[in-house]
């Protein structure tokens, strides 16, 4: 084991329930990368006192979970727009006592959506109303999508989503051009074997986005590829915006291998 | 490299001018006892909000350095008889939220006059006042010594401590039972060549403690081994003060030979 040294930076991540994914993601690259960081998780006594440690002590930056992605907001000295667009923040970087607030969720769908060349005229119908829901629909906004359709049983929810980026609530499936699944539906578990859209409803779409990552090959993403349709998975977010984290804190931007080879380790 | 898991505790330490030894001294031992911790040094650009860090994340111990020492004092929530002693903190243990304030040098030189079996009745000749001077002569006189004189050429701070502890104070050396050496006299640099007892001093003493460990063989050590002489050494009082915050932070009693190899390893 390498003994760390004085001059090692840390970073954090603040989750109400941990898991190891998050440390052994970060501390894997830095391994290999021989960069002089350690990262370590933490379940938060107290999230003011916990933010003004990383500027106190100081900390490099901080990954910011449930329930904490609001709470953060007043602590922070800057909001990106990332993190303005959707209210939520699951990144804090600080540069020398100035803490900046980002939205990785949004900026890895945002990159997604055109490194997919996905095209913006297109509709788009997504499924959820939770926060992750939000930092969909807000990046398909962010890109210039503006035939967008919000479907969830919750309509106060589905509503207030659609209301705020100029989408359309639906109780109801509807078809579009691109369908993307923001709900638990095919995550392992009690509906793991649920297709968040239905067949003939994918037959009609081009692009077939799925939010949940494990499995990243849900139901509805094997049907997307039975049917030949262009798919986007929850891996890629998940990786993306574990890519664009690192690189705010460390600079470093990683390759795809890496972070493939990081995720997998993560999840061992 | 194993790599950190979630579960991982961390200890920090807080100075303005951190050096390698603290956090290569804890990491060594983690290390090599499997403990799941990680010891990270820092000069906290705000002591506050750094004290506030270690309640919010949690981290589980704090050392505390030069100039933060009284600085610290409001910030926990108890204070520990050794740190009241001398108005002066080097170590906090977080247990559950609550913050304990410790000075394990004051504790050190307390064990080592035990350990020694020094006679309380014994007179006591120390040289210095600074921060040092006040947790030897502190904790002589919390073992029980009464006949206790302070030697400094500052007329101040020599009467100043002299007077908190029961001690007299002298501008120039005196004859003593036990000799204490807590000025720089003897350190490597400068005053490297500069015996802090004379000769004639050394040969009516019987005990002679020297605080200076970087080297732990001074000149006064040197001359007292020579004259025969019972010898406590810096080197000891350094050890077994990382052994005390070790203890405290971990719950780990080191072995002397432990404590030897992570002192070698982290002055390497």
């Amino acid at each position: 084991m390498p003994i760390l040294n004085k001059d090692m930076q840390l970073c954090v991540s603040f989750a109400a329930r941990p898991s190891n994914i998050g440390t052994r993601f970060h501390n894997y690259l830095y391994d290999e990368l021989d960069l002089n960081f350690v990262y370590k998780a933490f379940a938060p006594v107290d999230i003011e006192q916990a933010v003004l440690g990383v500027r106190g002590l100081p900390i490099r930056g901080a990954s910011v979970s449930m329930p904490f992605k609001e709470a953060v907001i007043p602590l922070v000295d800057r909001m990106h727009a990332s993190a303005t667009a959707i209210d939520s923040v699951n990144t804090i970087v600080n540069d020398d006592g100035v803490l900046t607030a980002y939205n990785t969720d949004y900026l890895a769908v945002e990159s997604l959506l055109r490194t997919h060349a996905v095209d913006p005229s297109a509709s788009v119908v997504l499924r959820g109303s939770g926060g992750m829901a939000k930092a969909v629909l807000a990046a398909f906004a962010g890109v210039g999508f503006e035939d967008l359709t919000v479907v969830a049983r919750n309509e106060t929810a589905g509503r207030a989503l659609a209301q705020r980026y100029g989408a359309r609530w639906s109780a109801h499936e509807e078809t579009g051009r691109v369908l993307v699944n923001v709900t638990p539906l095919g995550m392992a578990g009690a509906e793991a074997e649920t297709q968040s859209f239905s067949d003939s409803v994918v037959a009609a779409a081009e692009v077939v986005f799925d939010v949940v990552a494990l499995p990243s090959e849900t139901p509805l993403i094997s049907a997307a590829r039975a049917a030949g349709k262009q798919v986007i998975t929850g891996a890629e977010v998940i990786a993306l915006q574990a890519a664009e984290q690192f690189e705010l804190y460390t600079g470093v931007r990683l390759s795809a291998d890496q972070v493939r080879r990081a995720s997998e380790f993560s999840r061992a």
